[in-house]
């Protein structure tokens, strides 16, 4: 079996740019990287994705939120996640279910239960070795992605970003929370730092965490 | 509170042609009715469907296409159906909850209970007070079914028509199931017929119905 690695935080954590310097680090040991994303990670979650990031969507209901998440979720760990694993691989994925529990269950007040139990049916017998939570104070994380739409076509994908400030902070909690309860699967690394000193601390603590595998 | 008719029945069984007159006729006699359909019947739903029928994926996993189902119905249900109920409404659907059972559950052999406790969730308070079973022979239908593809547009739409011979009599046997196993909320109409004479069996069973209502 592989190592499967996820990374959550808010937006602008810097996640994304460290999925490929970890990836790209990763590599350079020998170890076959996959790196993939939700929600997508394949063509039809990226169809998914679509529509859940879609700024028009606004009229979209909580609960259908959070079953488009399952639906994706399904979809990319059958046909990306537990495939590599089996091949020995190791995995990135930029969010997993706990953006799920964040967004849908801290952010938006929906049933953790329910979500906890979705999250368990769309990703089957997958759980993360290690979540790597980049964390960051909200104002930091909004103004980095705010700086990134403007400067990029990702407009249609701005629907999050429009949300309440306290949203945010509430999507903060939520990790800071899951990470606490579950101390041996997440490590909590902060984000607010430039990108080469995160990244230092992060391939820290992935050579720590793979070692003898 | 309205009144809330859905239609189901396999692939060619004449749902939508009759939806229709029975709509124009319920309209004549005065009622406020509103016309819907599964999935779809919203923007966000519709993006949904364009994902489930799109002959392209077949990679879809049978969990996946369970949850797009529930997602789009979470949204449907609460965007378009349960307002018209509320407003006192006769909401006429074609295909609701008891299609994921017959295709996801009879057909594509998915847990049953599983996909009534997602038709719950996303259907939540609303319920048919009554539903119309078209049943006709599987050869009928899927002939009937392939002359309006080819005569149309809807090419891409043809995901489910192109599936087994044998999957489409599981499907038939699991509404007819499901009608036996709940009399009341049933009807089955022998959709064989020309549309004339299924039209006017249909007109019957609604004023029998909608009576005193």
């Amino acid at each position: 079996m592989g190592f499967f690695i996820t990374f959550e935080g808010i937006e602008g954590c810097g996640k994304t740019t460290q999925i490929r310097r970890a990836a790209h680090w990763l590599s350079s040991t020998g170890r076959d990287v996959v790196v993939t994303r939700e929600p997508g990670g394949c063509p039809i979650a990226d169809d998914i994705r679509a529509i859940l990031l879609d700024a028009r969507n606004s009229a979209m209901v909580p609960l259908a939120e959070l079953l488009l998440y399952a639906a994706a979720r399904a979809q990319h760990v059958s046909e990306v996640i537990s495939p590599a694993l089996a091949a020995g691989k190791v995995v990135l994925c930029d969010r997993f279910t706990d953006s799920t529990l964040a967004y849908q269950g801290y952010g938006r007040d929906l049933d953790r239960g329910l979500i906890g139990h979705l999250n368990a049916l769309a990703a089957g017998a997958v759980k993360p070795d290690l979540t790597v939570i980049l964390d960051c104070p909200v104002e930091t994380g909004l103004s980095r992605a705010m700086a990134r739409i403007n400067s990029t076509s990702a407009a249609r994908e701005e629907r999050f970003e429009r949300e309440s400030r306290l949203f945010h902070e509430r999507i903060r909690d939520g990790f800071l929370a899951l990470a606490a309860a579950e101390p041996n699967r997440f490590a909590v690394v902060d984000g607010s730092r430039g990108v080469e000193e995160t990244g230092v601390a992060i391939q820290e603590l992935l050579a720590r965490r793979l070692a003898g595998r």
